[in-house]
């Protein structure tokens, strides 16, 4: 696995590049839709392709190791012939949904002990388990096992937090570097800058991460909460350490704004459950604004859910015909704003690379920034 | 709109027609998925027609007239409009559903009033309006407003509610002939013979239904909880009584067995909510008999879903994925498995109109029912 980068831009730090992986290229700056357990919801794998033109999707550990588990995904031949998914996949540690999904859990040095919030049975992670559930799952892109902060999060906590993370991730690699690829195909172990809001805990996080020398590196611990101003200043300070050769990857971010936002400071990769999710209850993100689907205003509105979309459901249905889907509660609802949203999301990293590749991103960026949380 | 028998066969009284309408040609005999609320749940509309391979689809009145109502179907220009669906649809009077699902409810000579089951907001369907509202739908069949009487009814009650059930469609013919197509493509309406499980009433209202010369012809009052043995000796009395030229829909069967089992009796046209619903519960029906999903056996069978399959879905995911869809309750699990059970049914009745029209129903029959109520 190899990542070049094609062009930065001379305005901003936005940059446009190719990842190489052994199921295809993604071209960066890219989104990567959640498949939570092995789907993403209400969508066909398909579809993901060929309406979302999704070019690697994430999937979560903690979900898909409770259920199917591993003694299914594992004889399946990993999570890509399980689910039929043949371009890259990305998988978190489960160390995120274990800190905010699971009922009770204890982190200690050696771990976390967490109760599953599917069954109620008693698992334990540690860094050197969470990396071979991972090679087990079959993921292109690991994630380092860390302890994601909350918001707000008092500095001594974030600070020893960090050095178990990064005492964690040590043990990631030996254990990463212990066992190899489990299905015949690379697999690539990305560690994560953590460091909460503080600029001196980041900027520590950030040189040691640096220092493993890994194939593309992630920053977490922020969209946790915290004031996009915050968000902003943490991700401009960390994107100045990392090195520039190597994909950067920012964790669960965000709203299209904070996408652009983070694009111009250098990030490369993103995934977050908001398009997905919101679309869920209606809430549309288009190129001209922000749509809440149940809003009275749409009843009778038959123009195209969205004229400039480029999913075909986009022009297929109209806002009138899918606020009466979400209304009545129809699985349609779901199946058609989802690819809407996640196709608009792809579109946006997709029409970002252009303009960085034309040179003019800053000046577009500035132009979409106002429109994009246009409430219509 | 016009119904051309292309073959009777010469064992049973199966046979192979076609039913000419403005919105296209329905291949007899045909199954009609079921779209309640304007969707096949979990099933896009380009699904239907490539997928499944739909001819004609059904929506519910009662269920559209609530939501979204006509105020926002008429202005869309009918339900083909509204939901992009450019095939035939046929519509129920909303009867049955005020019936089941309606709160409180009061028959009279009138009509009905009732309790809508979305808002508790208080109805009242008549003859004529059943006739109005369908016609503002815009189906291409329309079907008579009548009384469905339950299982078991006592032969007063089903002989008086049946004569109700004449006089009211006098009263829908008066109504339709009064006022013409909505949208400019024909509208044909169809009469319902009832009479419950009474040979004595089904004759009498089957050749009541007959005097009407109507364009298609219904059987209703079935699959409403009585044993097979009923529904089969009441569907073959009264093919014997409906004329030979025009198709008979059997409203709301049922099982892949009984489906076969009333086409040999002359049965045309069928719908039923189970294909649908019993795949959102894990219930697939195949060509060697029924599967639930959900049974621990296919944990890790990574065989195709259904290798006989005609449908996309049955060769790209595995009854292992299914199966994890279902328990992890995944969107996606719905539509894989609605898809399957639908195009299974519309392959059934191809299958069926093939060997009609080859002159070997019978014996292809006879070797098929066994295997469709296998428990695999």
């Amino acid at each position: 696995m190899h990542f070049d980068l094609l062009h930065t831009d001379e305005k901003s730090n936005a940059r446009a590049g190719e990842l190489h992986t052994d199921h295809g290229v993604i071209e960066t700056p890219i989104f990567m839709p959640v498949g939570t357990a092995g789907s993403v919801k209400g969508v066909h794998q398909h579809e993901l392709k060929d309406s979302v033109e999704a070019q690697i999707i994430l999937g979560n550990t903690y979900h898909l190791f409770l259920r199917p588990g591993l003694e299914v995904i594992e004889p399946a031949g990993g999570l890509h012939k399980f689910m039929n998914w043949d371009l890259p996949i990305l998988t978190d540690s489960g160390g995120y949904q274990v800190y905010s999904l699971s009922g009770a859990r204890k982190i200690t040095e050696e771990g976390v002990r967490f109760q599953s919030h599917v069954d109620g049975s008693y698992h334990f992670f540690t860094p050197e388990r969470a990396i071979d559930i991972q090679r087990s799952i079959g993921a292109d892109i690991i994630m380092a096992f860390d302890e994601c902060t909350p918001y707000p999060c008092d500095y001594e906590y974030a600070k020893s937090s960090m050095h178990m993370t990064h005492r964690w991730l040590k043990r990631c690699f030996n254990q990463f570097e212990k066992n190899g690829p489990k299905y015949g195909f690379e697999q690539a172990l990305f560690p994560i800058v953590q460091g909460s809001v503080y600029k001196d805990l980041r900027t520590e996080s950030a040189e040691t991460i640096a220092s493993h020398d890994a194939i593309g590196n992630a920053i977490g611990g922020l969209s946790v909460g915290e004031p996009d101003d915050e968000l902003y200043a943490m991700t401009d300070h960390v994107c100045g350490i990392l090195p520039k050769e190597k994909p950067r990857y920012l964790m669960g971010v965000g709203t299209p704004v904070n996408i652009l936002e983070c694009i111009a400071m250098g990030i490369d990769m993103f995934d977050c459950v908001m398009p997905s999710r919101n679309a869920r209850h209606g809430m549309l993100f288009t190129s001209e604004g922000i749509i809440n689907i149940k809003n009275k205003k749409w009843e009778k509105d038959f123009s195209p859910i969205d004229p400039n979309g480029t999913s075909y459901v986009d022009t297929a249905y109209s806002k009138a015909y899918l606020r009466h889907l979400v209304r009545a509660k129809e699985n349609l609802a779901i199946q058609i704003a989802t690819i809407h949203n996640l196709s608009f999301y792809l579109w946006l990293v997709k029409e970002a690379r252009k303009h960085i590749l034309a040179g003019d991103f800053a000046t577009w960026k500035d132009q979409m920034v106002p429109k994009l949380s246009n409430r219509l």
